[in-house]
This record gives structure tokens, sequence and C-alpha cells, in this order.
């Protein structure tokens, strides 16, 4: 049972955004800015960094939505998440995105570990100060996210098929219509 | 030496802030409704719980600038900024700001770990569910805003003095008007 009193049926952090606009409208517009917002990351690769910060935080919720999401957005390539999800090392990933996996992983645990060699190898693997810059706000703001949902003990779906339809519609709607 | 080119001479946050306007404004429309927006908690208390999570996570620019902010809005109960940076359990404050300092510490760490029990103890203390709605989302977002910092490596001033400056700014005018 949630901590606080939530709307019933409304899944992870869909709940107190439901009940606390004041704070949803600029949480989601973090989302769609940084998620679908000009970038030279692809929103599939922004969203699949997004799911393995949640992974490492081990956030139910919003691991299977964002992985959900990604999946929509990778199409016939979606297998990638759950390589990524495995292990980066392993994963067919770019060499960009497998460092900047390793500065999110970084970030999550703690900012500070995050190395000039690991921006370093970034860069030599294409990465520019956007990507840098937004693969850090990313795992940060998914630090909020994992604990804002967890942290309030909200309500998850158990059943991973409840995940395929948010995808989808964090795919293809994005976030500022995700919640109505 | 931040991780990416951010304006010279721009403190912590604030660099990428100026650089990345595309989500500055949502990460400072957060702050304001969060930290300043309606609530049943003060101002005060509310930066109280930003600094205590800040220093927890040993971000030395986010502690400094949110101590400062919390001394600002205290006025002669100042002190009590270093008293719950001491440990909240000695510090003289009441028994419902300790028993949310609990809530925002074990959020702080794993949004998981916080109990039914812990919310028992603040609600029996006189918090309301917008108090412990807002407690959890200061500690989840300051967990953002520390990594963000630290995760680029911003520059931080080192003397003290300069916080002073920082708090009082962001007490009299709120974080509409912070970067500008």
């Amino acid at each position: 049972m949630p901590h606080i009193t939530l709307p019933d049926g409304a899944p992870g952090i869909v709940g107190p955004m439901l009940a606390y606009p004041e704070t949803e409208k600029h949480l989601n517009g973090l989302a769609e800015a940084l998620l679908r917002g000009e970038s030279s990351l692809t929103p599939a690769e922004r969203e699949t960094i997004a799911t393995y910060v949640s992974s490492g935080n081990e956030c139910f919720f919003c691991t299977n939505a964002h992985a959900a999401t990604a999946r929509h957005l990778l199409g016939e390539d979606r297998g990638i998440v759950d390589a990524v999800l495995a292990g980066p090392d392993s994963a067919p990933i770019s060499g960009k995105m497998r460092a900047l996996l390793e500065i999110a992983g970084k970030v999550r645990r703690d900012g500070r570990t995050v190395g000039a060699d690991d921006v370093a190898r970034a860069r030599e693997a294409g990465a520019d100060d956007k990507a840098i810059h937004d693969t850090v706000l990313i795992a940060a703001a998914f630090c909020m996210f994992n604990r804002y949902v967890d942290g309030l003990a909200t309500w998850a779906p158990q059943p991973l098929e409840a995940y395929h339809e948010i995808g989808q519609q964090l795919a293809e709607k994005g976030y500022l219509h995700s919640i109505r």
C-alpha cells in the first residue's frame, strides 16, 4: 500500500503525478525535454540509458516502463534493451553508447566517480558535450524518479504485459500527454 | 575542470543551467514549486531537508548553497542548520522534522527502505500527506541535483563566504530568478 493516499489503479509515478500536479508539470516537462528534445542522442538511446539506470536502482516500475518504451522505439532492434540489461560490455551497441552507459552507471552510484578518462573515452567514441550532458542528467533524473516511485511505495502492475501499453504511449506521445 | 564546456565563473549547477536552458527551466520550475510553493512545511524546513540530503551525498556546492539559504530563512534560529548536519537526533527541531529527516535519509540511500513505521512516526508527530510527499520528492530531487553538479565536475567556490550571497538570493528571490 502506498505511504500516502493516491488515486486507485494509477501505476507507479502516475499516482503522485495525478495527486500533486504542482510538481507533475515540471517532472514531465523535464522528461520531455531530456528524453525527446533535440539532442545528439536518439530518443531510443536516451530511453535505454534511463532503463539501465532504473535497473541499477532496482526500480521495478521505471525499469519496465522505460524498457518497454525503448523497445517500441527500437523496433526490430528491440533485443538491444535486454542485452544492455544483461551487461553493456557484451551488448550489440556502439562504442559511444558503451562509454555513455559507463558514465551513467557511475553517476547513478555517485556523481563524483565520473573521471576525466571516462569522458575522454566517450569523446573518442563520438560523444559531444550535449551527449555527455544529457547522459549525466538522465542518470541523475532517474535517480530522482526511481526514488519518488519507491520512496512512496507506489503500486506497480506485476504482469509485464501491462508495460507494453505504457511503453507504446510514451514512445508515440511522449511525456506531456502521458498521464491524461 | 568541468567535464564539458561551461560558462566561466558560474558556480555549481548554474554552469550547466546557463549552458542548457532547455532543461534549466524545468529544473528551476521544480525547485520553485517544491521548495517555495504551497506546502504544510515552511520554506526553511524544506531547505533544511535539501541541505541534509545534499550533505549525505557529500555534494559541497549544494550543501553550502542550501545551508546558506536555510540559515537566511531561519534568521536567529539559523543554528538549527548546523545542528541538523551534526545529527538530527540531538538537533533542536520538532518531532515532525526529526521523523521527516529520517525518511529523507532513507530515500537518499534507497527509496525502498522507507517503511510504514517511518511514515506512521511522521504522522503521529503531525506530518500530513503533503509533508510526506514533499519530503520524499525533495530528497529524490536533491539526489538528482547533487549528481548533476558532481557528475559534470562543475566548479564550486571554496570560501564559504561565497555562499552567503547565493543563500540570500535564493531565500529572497527564489528559483525562478536564481541564475539571471
